[in-house]
């Protein structure tokens, strides 16, 4: 399961790569596309009034990237307890070199703020999640 | 009244030069900028559940501008009737030279989507936005 | 020829909707996707040391969109004299409501910024791209 | 030595909150402001031929922040031997509170991808950047 990403002109800056910050945001495709293909939809969560705030990020920057190069990413579940979700993206060109490996997590809260255990109160999405730690 | 932006190095492109779309970013800022210091704050406006969507945009490049640039943005009030706002800007860099002129109309929203009239139904607003048409 | 843009989540802004610069930069895309489609690759043109700066732009906000909302954007040809290239954009929801209409115009540059005139220099990228004039 | 930024409009996301990939975007400008402050310009380096590719970037979000809210952001040099420059960051909110910690690591490269060792070859730079570890 990879999500593709095409690198677009306004994403790169003037040292003629891509900009680094653009990588955060393919994350955020990667990780939508991800739990939409395994049925844990990001839109559904907050069509039940579920926000999925970001707790932390990083990213290292193995090979640059630029307009128009395809760039593949593979997500993986690397934590789960219901409360907080801790995901791996490692980042392809289309030589199949590794440009980036990156990592980020994910709590789970209510609109007034208060913290959802997804394992006690939403089960059948947190097994559909559980299911694809490796 | 003059809005100063700061080209920063994420708005440039591999043309080595700003990328075009930010220009329409830095006319929010302007426009925010000037809303604010004539005292009708569009954080007030969202406080008081009145949003302001963009009607349209437009935006004429005449010199190019690229990272540490400065950019100076005066906003002019065009027209305004109370339900639609028509704002002019004109971006000069450090030497006067223009780099761009553009403008932007607006209208004004509650939260369940209906407009609101502000001569009629906010007329102190109104009026400190009127008192600056040209 | 439809280029299909899914709306990110970065894409979004405090009012719920898709912040209104992001169709500026979906103008940018439709119009590589174009020119790829139709033979006149931008990345080539950047190749061969032709830059293609915006010369200006401009939208019209019809409906909104949001997170995961396809938005389908055709683009075309309004005028082209080899020297200047003006383009047409019609956006439209998976309803087949009109988003948005923008035009966006062009002209072409050499690296040492002087003014390339493809009708007389590259006759074949011409003929292309005048060839969808409508 | 603390760098200010102004939470923008468009950085915000249908979270209501600032999006998290700009936080990664301010660490960048808060790093070029520490350098020009110090008198170790991004931008002469670019003049020199010195690129400073990002290496690797982290940060944790402790504290949302929204539209218009002040972001002061301290950055400190935690690593440099010539090579390989690590920061760290911390943003703070106008109460004081800790909204996020972030780092990054950069290199330095000519234009041709060959590395720079600045304590070799750019001493005084080297010293500059040097002195200012904590």
């Amino acid at each position: 399961m990879q999500y593709k990403h095409t690198v677009k002109y306004y994403e790169t800056d003037k040292m003629k790569i891509t900009h680094h910050s653009n990588y955060i945001r393919w994350m955020e495709e990667a990780r939508i596309y991800f739990l939409n293909e395994i049925g844990a939809s990001y839109k559904k969560f907050e069509e039940m009034g579920i926000l999925s705030p970001v707790v932390s990020v990083k990213c290292k920057y193995k090979k640059t990237t630029t307009f128009e190069d395809d760039v593949f990413i593979e997500v993986s579940v690397v934590k789960f307890n219901g409360i907080k979700l801790s995901l791996d993206y490692t980042m392809k060109n289309a030589a199949g070199e590794i440009c980036a490996t990156a990592a980020s997590s994910h709590c789970f809260m209510r609109e007034d703020g208060t913290i959802v255990n997804l394992k006690r109160d939403y089960k059948d999405i947190y097994d559909i999640i559980a299911n694809f730690m490796s």
